[in-house]
C-alpha cells in the first residue's frame, strides 16, 4: 500500500524525522470509489480525518463536500473552494457564537441531538436547516462508538419537531454505525430506524427530506475488509427496503475511507532489546508512538501494518513501543506484533495506511517531540 | 486548591477558550516541600510535566536540576538557566545522533537499561555516567507504569559491568515506583533491589554512587495522599535500612508532585443534555477534553476536582465528555461524576490540580480545536 509515489518521494527527498506522505492519487480514486459505489449520494468528506490543504483542495475540485468539527475546519474547507453549502456543522455539540460564526459564513446545515442545541441554532442560525443524530449499536464495527453522539429515536422525534415548531427546517437523521466498520448490512437496521422517525414526523405533518449516513467506511488495516462497491449494493437494498420508492437524499460522510489507505508514515528503529535475559520478547522502539501520531493504537484498536527493510527474514514477536518517556506510550503489547528478527536500531520502516487520524491527534510537545511533520503529493 | 491568584487573574483578564493557569507561588511552596523533606537528595525536576519556561526559569534559581526526554527538553532546561552538570538526559530510548548533540552540549549524565543503549553512548559521549533503570512491581501506585522502562536487576548488573568495561562511568540504578504513588513504603523494596545490585558491582570491582528514586510522588485530586514530609521520612528509612551507613547519592524526579496541585484549566459548559427522556445520566460536554489536554483521563485514571459557579447545591450523576467529533473524547462514564443540578451552558468551571501532563499533551490542532493556552503567573 505504499505506492510508488511516495517510495520515490522518500527515496529523493530522505526527510529527517517521523513523518505522513500522503498520495493524492489514491485520495481521488478513493473519492471515485465512493461517487461510483454511491451515485446518488452527496460525499461529506470528514475534514478531521486528515485537514491538509492539498487534500481539501483536491476533494473540492472533484466535487466534494465537507463534514466539519468547527469554526477552523468550516475556514478551512471554505479556503479549499467549497462554497457554504457544501459544508455540514456536523458536531451536535457547539458553542452558541461558533454556530453563529458559522451562520455568518453561510453554512446552513447543522447536526443536533438535544433540545439545547437547537435552541442556540434558533438563535444563532435562524431558519437553518437540521439533522438530528439518532443512536445506533456499532455491532460489527472494530471501533464501536460510544453513546457520546445521538439521542434515542423517540427523543430524535421531539427535537425534530421542536426544531420545526421554532422556525428551523427539520431536514432529517444522522447516525454513525461504528468506526472500521466492516459489516456492509450495518446500515439496515439503521435505516429501518430512520424509516420510523420519517414516518412518525410525517403523521404529524412534518416531511423530512435528508438521511445522513454518516461515517464508518473502513481502511484495510491487517484484516481484509469490504470493498466500497459492497457497500453501496448494501445501502441501496436497505434504503429499498425501508423507503420503498420515496428515497430520501442521502449523505455520507467517509473520513477514514477516503484518506487511511493514502498515507504511510516513514519512521526509524530508535531501540530494540530485551527486559531480561530469558525475555522471549523483543522491545522494539520508534520515533513515533501514541503520542505522536498513533493514537488510535489506544486499546490496539487499530494495526497498522509495517513494512521492514529486512522483510520475508524470519520474524518474532515484539512489543512495539514509542519514543517518550510515558509509559503509556506502548503500541502493541497485548498482542504482540511479528517483526523480521534482522530489524535493527537505525532502520527505516514504513507504517502504512496512517493518512487519517494521525496527523492531528499528535501533541504539540510533548517530552519536547515535534509534532508528525506531513507532505502531501 | 484554586489559588487567589489565579482567582483574580481569571477575573481581571478573563481569557477566552480553555486555558491552563499555573501559579508559581504554588511551584515554589513545592519545591521548598521536597527539598525539605529529602535535604540530602538532589532535586530533578521532570520537565516533561509542565515544560513552560517560567516554571523552569523558577526551579533553575531556587537550584533544582533537570530531567530531560529529549533535546528540546535539554535546551529548554539550559535556557532557563540551568547549567548541563544539572541536566540529566532521562529517558532510556534515544537516537544515537541526540546523545552526541546532549553531550556536545555538555550533558554527562544519561539513563540506560539495554546493551545497546551503552554502546550508543560510548560511541556518541565517551567518558559520561550511565545509571540503569530496574523494572519494579508498581503496587500502590493509582497509574502503575507497564514495562517499558528498564529490565530486571540481573540484566542491570551486566549493563553497568559492560559501561564500566568501556570506558564510561557506572553511576547506579534508578527506578520508578509508579505514578501518583500513594503508598511511601513502595521506595522499600526498590531500595532492596539497588542495595543488591550495588553489593554485587562491588564485589566485581565496581563501586556505584548513585540511586535514583525516580518520581511518583502524587498530586491531591480528589483522594487525600500523604504530605511530601511523609514520603521523605519513609524513603530516608528505607535508604538506611538498606544501605547502612554507606548512604549513595540519591537524586529524584518530580513531575506531577511538583506542579500538578499549581495548576488550574478554566474551561466552559457547552452543552448539557440527555440521551432519552428516562435517561438517568446527565451528560456534560466542555470545551476541553482528552484531546486538548486531559489525556490523563485515559482509562479514567486520573479524576481531576471541578469547581462549578453551583457548588454547594444539589447534585447528580453526569457523564463528562469533551467537544470533538470523536466518541472516545469521553472524560469520565465508567464511574460518572457528581456534579450541582444547576449546571447550565456557558457557566465556566475550574478544572483543578491540572499542572502537570495538560499542555503538551494537547493535540496540534485534533477537530480544528486549538491547543491548550496556558498563563503562568
Amino acid at each position: 500500500m505504499t505506492t510508488d509515489r511516495i517510495r520515490s518521494f522518500l527515496t529523493e527527498r530522505r526527510p529527517e524525522g517521523p513523518c505522513l506522505i500522503v498520495d493524492l492519487d489514491v485520495v481521488r480514486e478513493n473519492y471515485q470509489a465512493f461517487a461510483h459505489a454511491l451515485p446518488d449520494t452527496r460525499i461529506f468528506y470528514a475534514v478531521k480525518a486528515n485537514p491538509a490543504p492539498e487534500i481539501l483542495k483536491l476533494l473540492a475540485e472533484l466535487g466534494s463536500s465537507f463534514d466539519t468539527a468547527s469554526v477552523v475546519e468550516i475556514e478551512l474547507a471554505l479556503a479549499a473552494g467549497a462554497s457554504a453549502d457544501r459544508i455540514s456543522y456536523g458536531n451536535t455539540i457547539k458553542k452558541e457564537r461558533d454556530i453563529a460564526r458559522a451562520h455568518e459564513l453561510g453554512v446552513r446545515l447543522f447536526a443536533v441531538d438535544s433540545i439545547a442545541e437547537v435552541d442556540k441554532i434558533v438563535r444563532a442560525a435562524p431558519g437553518a436547516r437540521v439533522f438530528c443524530r439518532v443512536l445506533t449499536d456499532g455491532v460489527g464495527a472494530d471501533w464501536p462508538l460510544s453513546r457520546k453522539f445521538g439521542c434515542d429515536p423517540a427523543m430524535a422525534i421531539e427535537i425534530l419537531e421542536y426544531a420545526h415548531r421554532n422556525g428551523l427546517t427539520a431536514a432529517g437523521v444522522s447516525f454513525h454505525v461504528g468506526s472500521q466498520q466492516r459489516d456492509t448490512e450495518a446500515w439496515d437496521r439503521a435505516l429501518e430506524m430512520a424509516a420510523g422517525v420519517f414516518r412518525t414526523l410525517a403523521e404529524r405533518g412534518i416531511q423530512l427530506t435528508l438521511v445522513n449516513l454518516g461515517g464508518g467506511f473502513p481502511t484495510r488495516y491487517l484484516k481484509d475488509v469490504p470493498v466500497v462497491g459492497a457497500y453501496g449494493e448494501a445501502i441501496f437494498g436497505a434504503l429499498r427496503r425501508h423507503f420503498g420508492n420515496r428515497l430520501p437524499e442521502t449523505i455520507i460522510e467517509p473520513g477514514r475511507g477516503m484518506v487511511g489507505s493514502a498515507g504511510v508514515i516513514k519512521a526509524e528503529v530508535v531501540l530494540v532489546s530485551r527486559k531480561s535475559d530469558e525475555d522471549p520478547l523483543r522491545w522494539v522502539f520508534l520515533d513515533i508512538g501514541k503520542f505522536g501520531g498513533l493514537a488510535e493504537t489506544m486499546d490496539e484498536a487499530i494495526r497498522y501494518p509495517i513494512r521492514t527493510p529486512h522483510d520475508g527474514g524470519e520474524v518474532a514477536p515484539c512489543v512495539i513501543a514509542g519514543p517518550t518517556c510515558d509509559s503509556a506510550d506502548v503500541l502493541y503489547e497485548r498482542d504482540p506484533y511479528h517483526l523480521p528478527l534482522g530489524l535493527e536500531i537505525g532502520d527505516e520502516i514504513l507504517i502504512e495506511s496512517t493518512g487519517a487520524y494521525t496527523t492531528t491527534y499528535a501533541s504539540v510537545a510533548f517530552n519536547g517531540f515535534a509534532p508528525l511533520q506531513s507532505y502531501v503529493i
